[in-house]
């Protein structure tokens, strides 16, 4: 597996964006299951090994996990504010569970369950989100096991086949699209902005 | 016309985070006409008069433009970085073009593009946008008119129905859903992160 082109210019803005904790969210667009987009902020992981999708994380009783069973394609928009440049990527994002059989799979769920922190991991051991407001209390639950998943937490892998990079720096803008073709090979080419 | 009751948090964020240019970028969901999901960066250019629609520009020869036309529903996602709030806003786009008949939206059609900046408005006449790469000079038209818009120039209202609310600051977090009832009051519901 060889790295997408994109995955240099992307590598670049976050090294441009690391002071910004928030130049690693993103937002996620999917189809509500009536048919209507959905879109949310969520938290860049990281890539799996050597591959190019993105790790991402998700709570099994939030309504993206039953629109991505029934329509898997989602296009992520990622914007960095300090260099100015917009990333949409277009793909396939793959829902890992409790249930997942697939060991490699598996796998990398639980070790991104290890790698988060302990804030991070209560919150999968909170009450039903967007239910009516629980009772304070029952936001702090005991804190989960570190080392095995609850079975609320889901790890996501997008999986591009699209890209667009728009840099709005520069007179005029710099845009490329990338895209896999039919023998899944990228190809690449400057566009107007 | 009263304001939504989500006016006031949205009013407060917009104040807390207006330091941050990008504070008033937020990401657009619509769908593309195969049903695939698409998500870019907008910029939130204010409400329509004392409505509780949000202002949005776009290019005619845009892909969101033949989206929107096929399907108006749309969720924005606009997350202010500096107080860590979330809101998104589900609801139809009305698209306003050069060929809309209606007087008022023609008017609040003209009146935007009069506000915007002569670097804003000389992009309505670049090339085509994602097409292949043109030749540097065509992107140094002469400057548009700027009291009549260009035909590519487009107005877009978004015209909220349901709209959540989440404030990461908080432990935990709070999270507003407000949505318009079957006779067109608007309901709200704290409910869980």
């Amino acid at each position: 597996m060889t790295l997408a082109p994109w995955r240099s210019p992307l590598a670049r803005a976050l090294h441009l964006n690391r002071a910004l904790v928030y130049a690693r969210y993103a937002q996620l667009a999917t189809l509500r299951q009536d048919g209507r987009p959905a879109n949310r902020t969520v938290v860049f992981r990281g890539f799996w090994d050597e591959t190019n999708q993105i790790k991402l994380i998700g709570d099994r009783r939030s309504d993206k996990i039953p629109q991505l069973a029934a329509q898997p394609w989602s296009e992520l928009c990622w914007y960095f504010p300090k260099s100015r440049e917009q990333f949409r990527l277009l793909g396939t994002l793959t829902v890992i569970t409790a249930d997942t059989a697939d060991s490699s799979l598996a796998t990398v769920r639980h070790a991104q369950w290890q790698s988060l922190s302990d804030n991070a991991r209560v919150q999968f051991a909170w009450p039903q989100p967007q239910a009516p407001r629980a009772d304070i209390a029952q936001f702090d639950p005991e804190p989960p096991d570190p080392t095995t998943p609850l079975p609320t937490f889901c790890l996501l892998l997008l999986n591009p086949t699209e890209v667009d990079h728009l840099a709005l720096r520069g007179d005029p803008q710099n845009r490329d699209r990338y895209w896999l073709n039919a023998v899944q090979q990228w190809q690449w080419q400057a566009v107007n902005p």
